[in-house]
């Protein structure tokens, strides 16, 4: 079989086993987890030798030190890979939940089950706990999982597939529940992603350029999110205190993500005396600002923004900045410059708090608090698989029930439609 | 401006609407549909004069009887028409619904609210009451809507799309919430199924041809099905008089449609029983029947069935029927060659009738019910926008709520990340 056969092999397969899967207990399920996490680290071994072929083969590639430690695996590491397992092991089955039931006036029980997806498709970039995170929540939700690593990390992944492989042969699963692509070439995912009749949804994990790609020659539906372009709009009512803890925990408390602080709106009515305020506190904490005109006049450390930074995510300590008129042009600036990731206004006045509830329509929209809470551990969804900022099956950060979908069940009693 | 413009323009300026319609009330979109319903009965004149234009070029083109008669409209289709809309009004409106709300250890209070989709282009055939029952579901939904319906009904849904822009204009709507592509290109289409920056969602609907081509050309996330071959089990433990009235209606009450019985499977202890008895009432009712090896010998009127009936949609008074061992036979029969459609289990048997509901994953799945029940309006969904075979958003029949989506939202008072 060429690359492609292989591929399509592997998807047919994976299908027929989600059938399998759709039917497996939670408390099966469970055990195959808590079973995988002993399996890696009773694996830790093997597991470090073929690791040590990928961080061989990316010191000759000449990979950065950042992506070297990336994909470094060692004891400390596996174990909280394995306690990750064990953490979607103890989270709720969403599996056969009813979500709502109601009566029918020709007295049919009409209702909505939870039910997995079928096949999910993961493509991920260098970590290799993706291999098992990802896995792990997939097979939680009772759905088959066809993995694509990276290719500087096929050992390690192989490695970590052939462990939790060996846990389903144990528990007499079908083994093409989890599969991982044994190809590197770029034919292998090119493949994976024509077979719409075998894999239901593919996420994408990584860098925009991944994600462009996966969008650009998917058959199968994409759910992903490109960038966050996160906002804080400080009303003219906020607390100042509030305003300023907020605003820096959103910017500097971990630049490098998605639901960092790109751009703080300010009203022209508190400008005066918050922006020298919040300007200060910032520049203690080295973030450099870009602001508008007004601004800039009352933080004289920051530098003139042009249009780019309105459309920036920096990713790093820079924070755009602007004054405007009132609520509505800051929902006006959010409506056209966000990147529908999650927003946040500051303020102590009941109405403009429930305006902004409703009138912005970002994936996570918050009142009086840091956008860094907008993580699926954080909102409470107990592990997050991704995030979505397209509005199709989900929307904002995704967790096991966002692997399901639902379909009507109906208790009749012989009802026929006149 | 040629025509991919247009298009591209029509799609650049429903997004926008698409963020006054969101912000509509739900008095402000009843009151509009009420007007919609009204305009269309006050335009009757001019409708019945455009449709004429319609009805010539369908007789010119040869249309058979049956196309132009789902083309044409008269006084009281265009009441029925109307009288749609004003259900549409009548429906609770799904925007801003908390569908629910849970507290956070660090006090933050986290929902998931419905908003709407943002921009949805629905393509279609000859019947020009799409073009009103679509764009109400749509509006009601808080979306701006694109339609694209087919050319031979150019004329009247121009003409119905101007009486139903007329209403937003009086009530200063931005009028881009309701559009209708003006051209019969081809190019048309395949330009609009292009704009993914600008249009959420496209519903098809139309026959399999439609739904491929639209499904192959669009790079904007697409809701479907293809066909519903729907199945009914009798097991063992079946009342026989309710079996009987639910197979006859599944087959007989519509035919043509797709929540329609196509095959029928039989326990085989009940088989010496049943089988003599519901052929001979099919065989009344004019039904086909093509059976297995062990139906026909029990059914001499019967034909003997191929492989290739056990996967056909027949859509007429034909039905295949088949003897199983058992529930999982019949189940594996089911989970082989269904459409993800509608199945439905005869039984008295409380432990097979949960076994059918979890097991079958199915968009609906029924115990003692008719399949023609797999309907929006029957499910109690109000009024239907389309039906889904595909698991992504939407699993089964679609109402209003499916042309939504929920974000997050969250309530602090100045939390901020550790």
């Amino acid at each position: 079989m060429n690359i492609a056969e292989k591929v399509r092999k592997i998807a047919v397969d994976a299908r027929q086993a989600s059938l399998a899967m759709a039917r497996l207990s939670s408390g099966t399920k469970n055990s195959m987890l808590l079973k995988m996490a002993s399996a890696l680290e009773a694996g830790v071994g093997q597991l470090i030798i073929e690791n040590q072929k990928d961080l061989e083969a990316g010191r000759l590639k000449g990979l950065s030190g950042a992506m070297l430690d990336r994909l470094m695996l060692d004891e400390k590491r596996i174990g909280a890979i394995a306690n990750a397992l064990r953490e979607v092991a103890a989270l709720p089955d969403p599996v056969g939940e009813v979500t709502k039931m109601w009566k029918r006036p020709n007295e049919l029980m009409v209702g909505k089950m939870r039910i997995p997806l079928g096949v999910i498709g993961i493509i991920y970039e260098s970590r290799p706990n993706v291999t098992a995170d990802a896995a792990a929540l997939c097979l939680k939700a009772g759905n088959a999982v066809i993995l694509r690593g990276g290719s500087e990390a096929i050992h390690s992944n192989l490695a970590i597939a052939a462990l939790l492989q060996s846990v389903l042969r144990e528990l007499a699963i079908p083994e093409a529940a989890l599969s991982l692509i044994p190809f590197t070439e770029r034919e292998g995912v090119l493949e994976m992603l024509k077979q719409e009749e075998s894999i239901d949804l593919i996420i994408p994990r990584g860098g925009e350029s991944l994600i462009r790609f996966v969008v650009e020659n998917s058959r199968i539906p994409v759910i992903k999110h490109y960038k966050g372009v996160c906002h804080v709009f400080v009303d003219k009512s906020a607390d100042f205190d509030k305003a300023e803890l907020i605003i820096a925990n959103s910017k500097v408390q971990r630049p490098g993500v998605c639901n960092s602080l790109e751009t703080l709106l300010i009203h022209k009515e508190v400008a005066d005396e918050f922006i020298p305020r919040i300007a200060t506190a910032l520049s203690a904490l080295n973030v450099e600002l870009r602001g508008d005109e007004v601004f800039c006049r009352l933080a004289p450390q920051a530098v003139p923004a042009s249009e780019e930074d309105w459309h920036a995510e920096y990713l790093e300590l820079i924070l755009a900045c602007r004054v405007v008129d009132d609520i509505d042009a800051a929902i006006d600036h959010i409506n056209r410059y966000c990147s529908l990731h999650t927003e946040s206004i500051i303020t102590s006045d009941y109405g403009r708090a429930q305006r902004f509830i409703r009138e912005v329509n970002s994936s996570c929209v918050m009142v009086n608090a840091s956008t860094r809470f907008s993580d699926g551990g954080e909102l409470g969804l107990g592990a997050e698989i991704g995030i979505s900022t397209t509005k199709l099956h989900s929307f904002g950060p995704m967790g096991l029930e966002d692997l399901t979908t639902t379909k009507f069940i109906v208790y009749g009693d012989g009802q026929v439609r006149g």
